[in-house]
């Protein structure tokens, strides 16, 4: 794997598919690092920089947070695993340092935190797979955040956002369809007149997608993913989580 | 400007700076399309594919997003202008169309839609920039999310996360310096021994980077700027309108 890799970056973000299976082989710790730094020269909000990344290398901390996700073992066994952090902390800290009173619970301050982290990961993302190398992310760690915080040592102000692996790939799995631009972008205003003929197409594709790759045995829809993941209540303690974690009480 | 342009990813991620001077230059509409339809196969939760990109054509929309967002005028003259919303209203129907009861308010939910927005905007950053384009996040938006939402007609469960500007840059603005990786990027567990040691590092190189970009007219730290930004309340009225919008309600 060559450290300077020219890609075409529209295709390969075209070409993006979750990689839950990898190989043994290590990856340069440079590699690694630059990974993470080139991600974390993203753009930032106010320049909060309100992004931590912890590379989790403890074997007990990975398989615990392999389990508490829902038993995802490529947390254990890619190359490098990763929790990326929105972090408020750091900068109220800084805050303090130069006498200012830091103002917790502001719900817009969870927010700029919250898009920082996803801005940077996805640049690590790109990076990563502009090499060869295969990401994964794992909002499975959302299932028990409190643990999560406890593993980590995180302090209040710091919420584990999701979980990333990076390593290389041993499977190569189909490009999932998306949704059509004709339903997810639009002109001017949300107009969403042809949105229900667009997620019945979509759910047709989806059909087919899943029923090619499983011979026929799997009828399942966009649709009814959606009715699965929104028809019932979704980590219902996350609300509290945050709350006591000093996020967005205000 | 070619469609095809391999880039060296990490050296462009850390070469990255908003851009704030567009020139005239258009961009060629299927490059747009191209950069939305990658932002898009960017990974996403579950894949509820919870972003909805509003391309803002409309002067006067532009123009009054500009002024709400505080004067930013290349709101107005950038080659493209979109807003990117988080956006829980499209699977909120899908779930409807197959059978289920849409549970509102789950904040998990609402974590969902807004890193699945944020990662698929910095896809769209990095590919922009791959082209040699500029782009600017206008995080100004939710200066007045209720009226952006007016503005732009937006359905309960779509929240506008920032504006994106994107055009032919016409000025060449230095890399700001970050934070140092000793305080970023940790290992196992949040480990904060060092960091005051590197914020006070960090707040010498950034008093320098702006002391020699004024002439020395301008004596300011990062800590200064969190003070500026964290000690104080910030957009309060952010929870109300999430809640209004039916986000995050528990």
């Amino acid at each position: 794997m060559g450290r300077v890799s020219a890609v075409d970056v529209i295709s390969l973000l075209k070409s993006h598919r979750s990689i839950r299976k990898f190989t043994d082989e290590p990856i340069d710790e440079s590699v690694l690092t630059d990974i993470v730094a080139g991600a974390l020269a993203t753009a930032t909000s106010s320049n909060l920089q309100g992004t931590t990344v912890i590379r989790v290398r403890n074997p007990e901390t990975r398989a615990a947070i392999a389990t508490l996700a829902g038993g995802q073992t490529y947390v254990e066994t890619a190359a490098a695993f990763y929790v990326w952090c929105a972090d408020l902390h750091r900068s109220a800290v800084a805050c303090d340092m130069a006498g200012g009173d830091f103002h917790d619970g502001m719900t817009e301050h969870f927010v700029i935190a919250a898009v920082d982290c996803a801005l940077a990961a996805q640049s690590a993302a790109v990076a990563a797979e502009s090499l060869g190398l295969g990401i994964c992310y794992i909002g499975g760690i959302r299932n028990d955040p409190a643990q999560v915080t406890e593993l980590l040592q995180l302090p209040e102000q710091v919420f584990p956002v999701f979980g990333f692996c990076i390593g290389h790939p041993d499977q190569d799995p189909a490009v999932k369809p998306r949704l059509p631009l004709s339903v997810t972008l639009k002109d001017d205003v949300y107009d969403e007149t042809n949105d229900r003929a667009g997620i019945e197409a979509y759910d047709e594709q989806m059909r087919a997608y899943y029923s090619e790759r499983t011979n026929g045995k799997l009828d399942r829809t966009w649709s009814a993913d959606m009715s699965a993941l929104l028809g019932k209540e979704s980590r219902p303690f996350m609300k509290d989580y945050l709350e006591g974690q000093g996020f967005a009480t205000r």
